[in-house]
């Protein structure tokens, strides 16, 4: 479940901060929807960085986004700085489920909470492959203890 | 269903075209899927001021996005031109689904596809309002014939 | 001189049309000044990779830019469609000054303009190489014939 | 001066923190040439909000851009933070001149420098304004010492 009215703090295991910036504001004043996947690509693909050592650069395997969403709860505004929140909800031979919430700062429920489910591919053929031991590894660390709930968002 | 694999170009009422941006391919060489959305704003927006008259500047009634979704079905690149399909899913009293497939120029099945729900609310207050006449009027002439099956996605 | 004031229609030997974005807008509702860069990078390459088969993807040989500019005469705002002028204001060994007007339609002088130096630099190792014939060439059909005029801006 | 060769950390009296993100990264690896003009825009209208009491929602002053321009050194590349130098070049009547500096953590010599020309204008008419006083009291605290050197960049 991924509806941002449900999603607290509690619920993710890994935090980061996001910085804001003056084009995330769209004409109506407030963070644009579209901003909130740039934040869930940052994030997820940080994490994969530095704590599973994917190499965006070089590396032999690369995390394609196949299927991405998010519910947005309350509006927020540059500048203020934000958090987010990062679980994974499920882990498959080649895919992987990253869940995210977006949060004000002081704020428990999220402003934002959505999914992005990260196919790891060949870099030269663009074909699925197993997921390398040593990114499982990292995602196995923040893999929610109820993510069989996890599956109707 | 916004299933990318089955959205043909027989399922949109409304097509619109789309420039592709340097700035829209990421380091993997493909538009990212974060500027998908950028699509969607703009072609959904497009319409309304165009075939409803939304005044996104002045206009009494602004729509801000509750939920966005996209999955992802094969890569494109800038500078290819791409065309977006739309079509409305649902009409509620102040909601709309927008359902939405990106297509390469010359394809029938979508790259990608995604849906798109507006809440309309007040410009001052952001309370929700019931759709102005002139808006449902042209919502209504791109619902799609089988929205009743469109819930799932 | 890239004063936008100053440049017209005719002093741009190509041109190109701009679709505008939802994104583009800022919190002030006009196309926010970052945005006329991604034009000037959109219209620069379009114009390397169609007139001067640059291969942005795989090719040997890819444009850094190393120093922009753009001044701003007159909003624009989405979804106004725009029209991108181009020219090339000097050719060095490895360097081009492209020079660049964005026009509103029907509009005689540019709404902004602004340069974009490239240097071309081999993709391995990133050092300067001298332009290939085939690129000089397509540059050479766009070079303003009062480029001498062009060193201020 | 605004040559990025030349501008080191000793030369601004003001920094922020940047973030770099997914989405900064085009398809050769780096920080594109356009985001920097966005950190720009982030680094100044944060220190006019925090510094200034500038109001971007509602306050009847707001700044419009009417001059950009950076020089780009060398790379950087999402994940890597970042800082940015700010000091003010020049104040006029109704604009100012910002003059800002990206610099990789720990390098002394910036990765790219700019500046960034804002006019003052009234949030209803367009028409510059003055200055406030509480604004040009804070545009005056990171003037640059030897601002009468900056004019030739």
């Amino acid at each position: 479940m991924s509806d941002a009215e449900n999603e607290t703090r509690d619920r993710y295991p890994h935090f980061a901060d996001l910085q804001t910036r003056w084009s995330d504001n769209d004409i109506y004043g407030h963070v644009n929807n579209v901003t909130y996947y740039s934040y869930f690509d940052t994030v997820v693909n940080c994490f994969l960085i530095e704590a599973a050592g994917l190499d965006i650069q070089e590396g032999p395997e690369i995390g394609y986004a196949v299927e991405t969403k998010c519910k947005f709860n309350k509006p927020v505004a540059y500048p203020e700085p934000l958090d987010a929140g990062l679980r994974v909800g499920r882990i498959g031979n080649s895919s992987v489920r990253f869940e995210i919430g977006i949060f004000r700062k002081g704020d428990n429920d999220a402003a934002a909470a959505g999914h992005f489910i990260h196919v790891f591919v060949d870099r030269a053929t663009g074909k699925p492959v197993t997921i390398p031991d040593k990114i499982r590894g990292a995602l196995e660390r923040i893999l929610a203890p109820t993510s069989s709930a996890s599956s109707g968002a």
